[in-house]
């Protein structure tokens, strides 16, 4: 695989800025690699880990140089991260993330950055685990898995050849890269991933709290469905309370309409409205379909942990 | 592993019938294999796959001289197969069912089938998938699964002898088998299992009827949590309305914690109230990390479809 950038530095070593590394290096998307956590213990694991060719306790050192900045902090701290790299970041670098979230962050991002003659293109790769940390990264993660890129309005040639080029070194690491309106992607990522991710933590915190059934109960008969929940439910609880605060707009609309439906259907099953209820299950059921005919999901029985049944 | 019944009687040959049987020939739980289904097409799939001995056409020379009946038929027709099934038992028979609602369902066949000397032992396999139909059923399905038998509240000493067996029949084919309570069966599975499929089915619902993102965009991007939804929402549609309309009780109850939690939570977002989101969202991890100490899920990191982030 070519070589995409010169120099990636990437600021975050958490699970995915440590998976960038691992991948870049793994792929030869990047030539040298530096990485920088605020966290000492953080930058002690990347050297222990052998994560960068450089991880140096200043932020300024690790950023001079790059030609691709990747800031994988949680999505409340990007706007500052961009404006602590911006004075060190080279004239024709480029400067992108990886938060959930992209309206609010790509304007903080360009804000900070904008005067530096950077190229500020906001990113999202929808990969991840429940699992959080530099050792939880692995070099696959991005493997066959969308990364969304939204470009800011900017007529210059150059800007666009250098989206181009962060498209390249995505796909280097084995993504599909996708091009879209930062606000749209916020909306989009409200359907698919913020309300999925609501939900889980607010259904797996209302059986933590009853009282007519035991913790170990619902532990132990949590193959019927509320396993899955839980695994959603454990995902980092930081980045997470920044994409609910920071993507509010279109979560709360999102939820609004969640919560309707399912009044609807909570009365349809007081009433004992067996119609209504066969309608919606049969259709979702069709969706699942969808999906399959797709292609991104596998119609095979899963032999392992996905089974789930009254 | 040892015989423990000489006749095993399947009535309804979908996904869990047609897995019972499945596993009852592989692990020579039962001698002898009867298999009935109301649909004909079933009967011949049954027949075709060779999936039982006998396959008659007739429901009575079907359960005629089994020592156990087993009801996989959805939980709505359970007490009418009872009753249907109830003047070709022989005395001493054991009558079971596999339905993911107890309570009612428990009544419904006692009713049916008191008068006539057989054992009466609901009893619900936790196992499933999304798949439906005969040619879905493996007879691995129930390994490593709970299965939960509610036995009526009988002081017979070989009533119990049956419950007995009929807990050696489940292990055999690779279950652990745990007694309950059946109302009180209905209240946890409501929480592990009804509700989470209701929430699923729901936020699919709800995501089919947007109109300001395309159901394309819903489907490309599922991997960030939706996904999980859709695959539990794929579940078989008449099973579900079932579930929901004879365990409305349980269901609507924790149906009301939920949303309640729910919408304290989107008034935090409304609020910006990010300690009180960070707080849930750090306990709800603690219980997925009780769950793998409990052993019930691996910690290790799934590189195959279980992969969520936002």
């Amino acid at each position: 695989m070519a070589k995409v950038y010169e120099r990636l530095a990437v600021v975050g070593c958490g699970l995915i800025g440590s998976s960038v590394l691992r991948a870049a290096r793994k792929t030869g998307a990047a030539g040298t690699l530096a990485a920088f956590d605020v966290a000492p213990e953080v930058r002690a694991a990347v050297r222990r880990l052998g994560l960068a060719d450089a991880a140096p306790e200043s932020l300024a050192e690790a950023v001079a140089g790059a030609d691709l900045v990747l800031l994988a902090v949680p999505p409340a701290r990007i706007g500052e991260a961009a404006q602590a790299c911006a004075p060190h970041l080279a004239p024709g670098a480029t400067l992108t993330d990886v938060g959930s979230v992209k309206g609010v962050v790509a304007e903080a991002m360009s804000a900070a950055a904008d005067l530096a003659g950077v190229h500020v293109i906001p990113g999202h790769p929808i990969a991840g685990t429940e699992q959080s940390g530099p050792e939880a990264g692995f070099a696959e993660l991005f493997q066959h898995r969308w990364c969304v890129l939204t470009p800011l309005d900017r007529p210059e040639a150059d800007y666009h050849a250098a989206v181009a080029r962060l498209a390249d070194f995505w796909r280097a690491l084995g993504s599909q890269v996708e091009l879209m309106d930062a606000r749209h992607h916020d909306l989009v990522l409200a359907v698919t991933s913020h309300l999925p991710h609501l939900i889980a933590y607010n259904i797996v915190g209302t059986a933590d709290d009853l009282q007519t059934v035991a913790q170990a109960e619902v532990m132990k008969f949590s193959a019927g469905g509320f396993r899955d929940f839980t695994r959603i439910a454990a995902s980092d609880p930081t980045m997470w309370r920044d994409v609910f605060l920071l993507n509010r707009e279109a979560v709360l609309e999102i939820l609004a309409r969640f919560t309707e439906d399912l009044q609807a259907l909570s009365r349809a099953i007081r009433w004992g409205e067996g119609e209504k209820l066969f309608e919606l299950f049969s259709r979702t059921r069709d969706i699942r379909r969808q999906l399959i005919a797709l292609g991104q999901e596998s119609a095979e029985p899963n032999f392992g942990r996905d089974r789930t049944k009254g």
